[in-house]
């Protein structure tokens, strides 16, 4: 792991990008991180847009987190942003535009060529990150992860045991293979649904989270559209990881 | 109105109990409250089980709320606590056993005939009671109304132009006629369904959710079973609350 950059924000929040091998980052501490005494991280998932599109939603949620006290990290995607294309997703994410367009149920074969090979990918890339993140002074633990393309989060919180709690985005598609990982799962879940999100699949989206084994899970759905997650459901978010991570 | 009793509780909180008409009920106000500074009011709805045994259970509720600024009052309902029996209540009550005994479904006959009449004599006293706080020094407004018995706060949200928010408890049966009231309520929702309720119908519940007309309506799933809702879930109620009604 090498900062490439670092930047004290206003609120005092220490911004840093690095790089993990070839994989772009970014990590903000609050101002209260020190060696002796470190903070908890949230590793922060994000659609496959690249992190310089997402990056004002990013830092938005990561400043709230660190209010609190918590560390958060998040890594490029494969695929995305400046990282090699990966030509099959690509494939796969025309065909389902394609369906989407033509107003055909997009067909769960496209749906996992489009995720299972990023979650693939993804996964142990973040796990790596975690090694090296954990490794820094002023990051403890316990972690946490927060964010969309919930098969990464799912795959992640079966096969990660340092994982303490998740804040899972009920907002895109589920391949088959996620709901069989779901029943795995035992980690605290938080999990959140816009209603009213009209290209999602709300009954697959219950139906997940209907099949988690954690004993603690909360389903949070609100309205708003896609996009229209309230402020106060991000807040309750931030609360559900100080519960568990302080 | 005629208040019967005070006492002042340890957090400051005024504890008041008080007849209207036949009916009683109990109010508490927050310490701060003063007719030259009223206090917005929750009515604190409850399943039909008599005052006297959910006493502990909404006293615990009130104070909390009376820690946000919130005043909270409460009435017996029909046919509970002291009140005059509703005979054909009780009857759809002892049909309503005897088809759980005989792990047979509950039908729409028995569902209407247990929650229909609780319903067309509660919301109109919830109303008149209403009135008569409104009208005390201290307690100003808006209104929001909390609770169980679901069809009841359905149909007040329906009925009461005064009331500015709402949370509901989906666990109890739903007559078909509440769907299409949901329909007409535009009240900001926030619901509450504890997912693993075995003696609740979760499929009705989501419809139930689902068929609201508010453009804000959050739906708050736990674990914990019928009685478990957690605390961190009556936190955030009471902060939709303060949201709504401050």
């Amino acid at each position: 792991m090498h900062f490439t950059s670092e930047q004290r924000l206003d609120d005092g929040v220490l911004e840093r990008t690095f790089t993990l091998g070839d994989i772009p980052g970014i990590l903000w501490t609050p101002p209260s991180a020190s060696a002796s005494a470190p903070v908890p991280l949230v590793l922060l998932g994000h659609p496959p847009l690249g992190l310089n599109k997402m990056y004002p939603r990013l830092a938005d949620r990561a400043r709230h987190s660190a209010a609190e006290g918590l560390a958060t990290a998040t890594i490029e995607l494969p695929g995305s942003g400046d990282r090699p294309r990966l030509p099959s997703v690509d494939r796969a994410r025309a065909a389902m535009r394609r369906a989407l367009e033509a107003g055909e149920p997009v067909g769960d074969e496209i749906i996992d060529a489009l995720v299972l090979p990023l979650v693939d990918l993804a996964v142990p890339e973040w796990q790596a990150a975690l090694d090296a993140l954990l490794s820094l002074p002023g990051i403890g633990g316990p972690v946490g992860y927060s964010g969309g393309m919930i098969s990464i989060g799912v795959r992640l919180a079966s096969a990660e045991p340092r994982l303490a709690a998740a804040v899972l985005f009920a907002g895109s598609f589920i391949p088959r293979a996620t709901f069989e990982e779901a029943r795995r799962v035992t980690t605290p879940l938080h999990v959140l649904l816009q209603w009213d999100d009209a290209g999602n699949d709300r009954q697959a989206a219950l139906d997940l989270f209907d099949a988690f084994g954690s004993e603690e899970k909360s389903l949070h759905a609100h309205m708003g559209g896609h996009t229209g997650v309230p402020r106060s459901a991000g807040a309750a978010a931030v609360r559900f990881f100080t519960r568990h991570l302080k």
